[in-house]
């Protein structure tokens, strides 16, 4: 792994191997626009499609045919401002939303620029991350945290922020009883949004009874253990619905199978929605006509837009901890780039692996 | 089939062995509450849900345990009016909206009343329905028809509520360009509800040449012929988008196949909709994730809610015609009752068979 | 203001001259219908509008015009329940919603009963109100009250139903900073709503220090104190906008003059909304077109929908404690009576004034 | 009013003191950035906008402070490309969006870019306009003609957008009753609107029968005439109920004086919408407070967005005839100036004055 690790991944003062990422790098803080800023990266978290572009040089339909700097999960201090960027000054600490659309298209016109064809998002191919010393970057892109929020929490923003745009499209609100499938990274911090966004009743399902404790220890009212079997649903739905003791009006399946997809139909009350997050499988075997005729909606969810300022209030207030979810720390150096990639792809108790730069 | 017409359809003058439907009935017209009208049917037409009631004995999850009156397509002539009913008066032409809600639920007193757990449906086992001479329905789910306005076409208010429901909840209007998979009853009923909502483009899609050219009549602008083939889907989605030759924003799915909704799926434009009315199969192997991904969402249709007085406004003002969609008209005798259904389960040129009382 | 009391508001084991509400309850519980419950009513507070009634005999476009029974705002023990009522049973502790509507008008049927032309509401004339040791009721309207919650805050849930119903309205959530007008009892009720829905930061003005005190303690981030001099809104604004220290997303004018809207509107931002609750005034002198070319909508209020349960939710998890609100309580005796009405009416320290039965 | 013509509206080989002017045009083409296109100009209406900064050197809060180009109803051929545009071509007949919004802040993002603080709006001070012979403008402000769209229909998408706009934030739809007041061009585009988003039945009022029989004409179901005397309001609203024999679901008040705003309000029914797009008073004395109880909303609109592709739309398909409101022509010389924004002032029966250059 440590391979594709160095061809993805590295850059800064590095051997020669890696010139091309250094260059890259260079050459974009020479063109700092007037509306830029550069950013030396502080603090970056390794997420799931990190992890997967390092094992299979793909995710989803983005594929890496170059070596190619990654990581998107990341926050800063401002080191230098472009010529027009009133709103931040040199050593602000900043978290950096990672996607810029062009804000030409339809799409982005109409405020939906996370669907924008055009998008170019750090570390997905063919655009570089950054899991870098430095970045060049849209100073309206880059989002002041206050004193009490750490950079590592900046950083937790991105994640975040999918919790914060499943739970706004979704509607969820103080009269909206949650429903979580899965409860590893992104079904941890959509526990945290749903909460923070009201919900007055979060039930949390997974295979795996320590990540239900962690969910449990996070806020979540209720956990229930399944099994990957698809014959037990029609008793889980029953004991997922026990466990609500009220009627479910927003699923969010954080994992994409079949069986947790079925599972969140079934048990979404009438009138209901359920929001799909998790990507397991592209091609899914699910009981949607009887949801439908219940009006149960299905919503899709790609990435988020506009989330940071909400995120970085929720830290700032505490209505939002992210902190017992960064489990696992690593420097800046090949060792800790590789231990660190070795830890967030073993899973386990890893929840957020981080790096400190 | 037959026998099971005479169970499950008639009523009126009858041999004994109807007695129990006969009886139903006159006690409904003797408790004549102060808000119920009587009316006289005239008009009613005959739906895939009846046939199916029919031939099987049960239609998705409702079952028929006992003989029952079937038909809920109708519109008739007020014969007598309860004491507080003030805004019908006898010989009063009306449609009637089948369904009586609770009006006490959550769902009902949020206006979704459609969802009503404990809806009385003509014509959904346990509840008669309205193929019969006489009904007692509540005053406010009879809707007055203009003069311009005939019996028959009040009876295809039930149909036209359906396309009508789903145009609304996925918000077609002047911008949307709208995919209907299937030229069946419910496809044409939707493609004429697109049409009035405001849609500038509507492809239609079917297997079968006749219905599609039935569809270009009533104003597709492009009609598409497929395979019931899945392998053809990946090309047949490269058609539809060149038929529509811009995006599609919202899809009916008006068969409710895997091969129907991957379709859909497929086709629909990012950022749009997916609505699912036919419910051929209830699971379905589609790729909802990379729908998902696209902010694609899968909205889901119940009968329908409030749609009378619209429907009713689209044949008035001629925005809608439904006089096409009515093919075959028989009287209400034991010959024509079993020649109507043998007309409407045959399929081929039938499109609304119809009864005159 | 006594003799007004006891043709208004008296009933239960009284002098001659009160038969007519006596009787008219007795009648009540006689009639008492299958969906009906009969409830004990063990606390009640006294509105604004009740207060109205007495001194003016009107209140708005509701004239007094016989003797009448007052009050709407109570919570008490099932006595007796219908014959289909499932819910609820003899000893069960409720809150009362207090309007009847039709359940068959469009409004009705479309969600928005309590827009209802034939709505009968509790002490509007000329409905009777709840003032009373006993009242029939339909079940559905009556919410039963967990162990924690008491009737007095089981009574609360009508006027904080009111902020409930505004901050639904003007969709207030985790991103929404509000600015509320009026510290009185609908301005602290619409204060605590407002937390409850997810506001992050609100400002609360009023003239009155000793309201804007209470408003701190109950949670107002910020409070201004303003005059009643036009001349002073401009800095006024500014003071507001100030102390919000972020664009003003929504705002409440719960008082309803010239100035506190004029204020509203000015201190919105771009983009936002303003909620007129408040009607001190029914002609108002405002500078709408400034606002309106912001895109700042005036949005209307009347009472409140599908309000109760959530209220309950509210006070069961304690995030809205409406106990400090309950400022002064009286019994339900001639005295207590006469003395209730002269404490609300003298406004003061008084916020809410109960009655124990 | 020459002088102030030639100062503010004047361009091309013209006489030297108009050099400024001419100069700042010519340094715009300089600089065609790699998105944007140059317009020849060749058909531009007069907006009243437009009449009011001749007159007074101003419009609401924008202020004339130096010579300045006006203008910014207008449609021309691209006779320029930058590098980067790909969907248009030198030849292409084009329609022009006027503003350039930031496309950085909030606003912007969130898809309300109308709303955006650092608008550059042609013919708003200090930016230049369009009157002039050739424009540089960012090409996805450029909207591309069909055939049977003429350039003077292209120019009058920009005071159609105003219209769709309002229909849109009012959510006109086939179950949409609509008053305006006011029959003016925006009163008129209005009704083109409201009629192409379907709505079933429109009622138009204005003081002056000539331009309400030119509204009969472009397809009002009923016309009121109404007086300028306050006093008649009641029995007016009265008239204009009648006319609409139905309830009023959306005014639109495209005047925007005390009377006007007045009897919107009061018309407008129960749960109902009242938008306003007049501008004539800036303070305003109205019966908010009743209208407010009745849930009757108030809509703001500030130009429009995302407006000009459904435009083009609706003329291409014929849905909006825009040609019979325009009433005048003139070249672009120095008379045709001159009488042009002499006619367009004088008002009576000119609706849209347009040039053709």
């Amino acid at each position: 792994m440590g391979r594709i690790i160095w061809q993805l991944g590295c850059l800064g003062s590095k051997p020669s191997k890696f010139n091309l990422t250094i260059f890259l790098l260079s050459q974009l803080s020479v063109v700092l626009g007037p509306h830029d800023v550069k950013v030396g990266i502080k603090a970056l978290g390794i997420c799931g499609s990190d992890v997967h572009h390092f094992k299979t040089m793909r995710c989803a339909n983005f594929i890496v045919k170059k070596p190619m700097v990654i990581g998107h999960e990341c926050a800063g201090i401002i080191e230098e401002v472009g010529s027009e960027v009133k709103s931040l000054a040199v050593g602000d600490r900043v978290a950096l939303e990672p996607g810029i659309s062009c804000q030409r298209c339809n799409l982005c016109r109409d405020g939906r620029y996370n669907l924008c064809p055009e998008m170019k998002f750090f570390g997905s191919p063919p655009t570089n991350g950054s899991l870098a010393n430095k970045v060049v970057h849209p100073a309206n892109l880059c989002f002041k945290l206050p004193e009490n929020v750490s950079l590592e929490e900046g950083a937790m923003c991105e994640p975040l922020s999918v919790g914060v745009h499943a739970c706004r499209r979704a509607e969820v609100g103080p009269e909206t009883n949650v429903l979580i499938m899965g409860a590893g990274p992104i079904g941890l911090v959509t526990l945290l949004a749903a909460r923070a966004f009201g919900s007055p009743r979060i039930v949390i399902v997974d295979v795996d009874d320590c990540r239900l404790s962690i969910a449990k220890n996070l806020g979540a009212d209720e956990i229930v253990q399944v099994s990957t079997n698809i014959q037990d649903m029609g008793e889980e739905v029953a004991k997922i619905q026990n466990a609500m003791a009220s009627k479910i009006d927003v699923s969010f399946d954080c994992v994409g199978f079949n069986k947790t997809m079925s599972t969140a139909l079934n048990a979404t009350g009438t009138g209901g929605k359920v929001c799909l997050i998790g990507l397991a499988q592209s091609e899914m075997t699910i009981p949607l006509t009887m949801a439908a005729v219940r009006e149960v909606d299905v919503i899709g969810i790609f990435r988020y837009r506009n989330t940071w300022p909400l995120c970085i209030e929720f830290l700032r207030t505490g209505k939002i901890d992210v902190k017992p979810l960064i489990t696992h720390r690593f420097g800046f150096s090949q060792k800790g780039i590789e231990d660190a990639f070795q830890t967030s792809a073993a899973g386990g108790n890893a929840i957020k692996v981080m790096f400190n730069l």
